[in-house]
């Protein structure tokens, strides 16, 4: 009779872990763990340092929601170089990220946490809603609903620009269309009605 | 002026470690490092503490080189149910996992650490040949070399037969050949070869 052979416990753990993160298999896992044997010790112990205070060191911006270093607001909320009469409203901090990347947005954020999805039992209490309502105060003019173009971000959408209506503030969603440089062979009907509903005339 | 956003500091020292990781391109670093910002934060304080102490906690076996707890010979070499005539001799620690999981290999190991490889320097003092040969005296009676079979492979495996030959020791390889199950249509020439040239008589 032959034991089963496995890893070191420290090394198995790592390997656990590391298969608990979204799109990595058992077999990536291993691969990672094996991987980290071959680092500098110092560089190994700077990333389980690192991922160990990760959670204590940022949190979200009290805020907007978005990560920041814990107790301080994110650098967005806190920068004297943004439009704040605008707000763009996402579903979570990566989008953020994608939008500054654009370099087309120079806004405040807020983050919702989700959309509503009642199959999910997801209602607004459970989204960042009642926190976006308490920044409406503040000279904001327009909320521009950046959320995914699917059925719960359209029913998300659509609930927010019912709730929040007022006087003096502007609620718009970014366009769904085709997206840049992409063959329309390649697209969707639900995409193209989206591009096709929302057209505009064309500057001369 | 806008601001450069970026994400908080430790997240970005994170993400900076995953994107070192094999196969972990920028992209892919970044929504590892958000997807622990969704975890338990117990969870993700546990995954830093095993990786940090992973390179202490873990070291190889000092007669294999199998990866095992600090100060203790590995779960195979300690074993009182192998077979301590046969040495396999592996490049890296996980062939020998691989090995294991077929469940046809009953003997000891023996990692090499690479193979041969003038190009990049890789030198016999390179290897972990010394040990290996310390390990012969004890009753040893075959060393199967395991080591992909490629160039850098079959330059180390001859000079691993040409300098442990000695009367009582037979050397082997395992066999190169078309894998199990896999259409021949698919095999590459030198893969043919190796097959053609190592076919068996077949039993009746």
């Amino acid at each position: 009779m032959l034991e089963k052979t496995t890893y070191p416990d420290t090394l198995q753990h790592v390997i656990s872990y590391f298969s608990h993160l979204p799109g990595i298999g058992r077999r990536t896992a291993e691969r990672l763990g094996l991987a980290l044997m071959s680092w500098r010790p110092e560089d190994v112990a700077g990333f389980g340092a690192e991922i160990g205070k990760l959670r204590s060191s940022v949190t979200g911006c009290a805020i907007c929601g978005n990560y920041t270093e814990a107790g301080f607001p994110c650098g967005i909320c806190s920068s004297e170089n943004r439009q704040r009469g605008i707000i763009c409203v996402v579903e979570q901090v990566s989008q953020i990220h994608v939008i500054e990347k654009s370099g087309c947005f120079h806004g405040l954020y807020h983050v919702l946490g989700g959309k509503l999805s009642p199959v999910n039992g997801i209602g607004p209490g459970d989204l960042r809603l009642k926190e976006l309502a308490a920044r409406l105060d503040a000279g904001v003019s327009e909320l521009l609903l950046a959320i995914t173009p699917d059925v719960e971000g359209e029913a998300t959408a659509h609930y927010i620009a019912h709730e929040f209506a007022r006087p003096g503030l502007s609620i718009s969603r970014i366009a769904a269309g085709v997206p840049v440089g992409a063959d329309l062979a390649f697209a969707d009907a639900a995409t193209l009605a989206s591009a096709i509903s929302g057209r505009r005339v064309m500057d001369d």
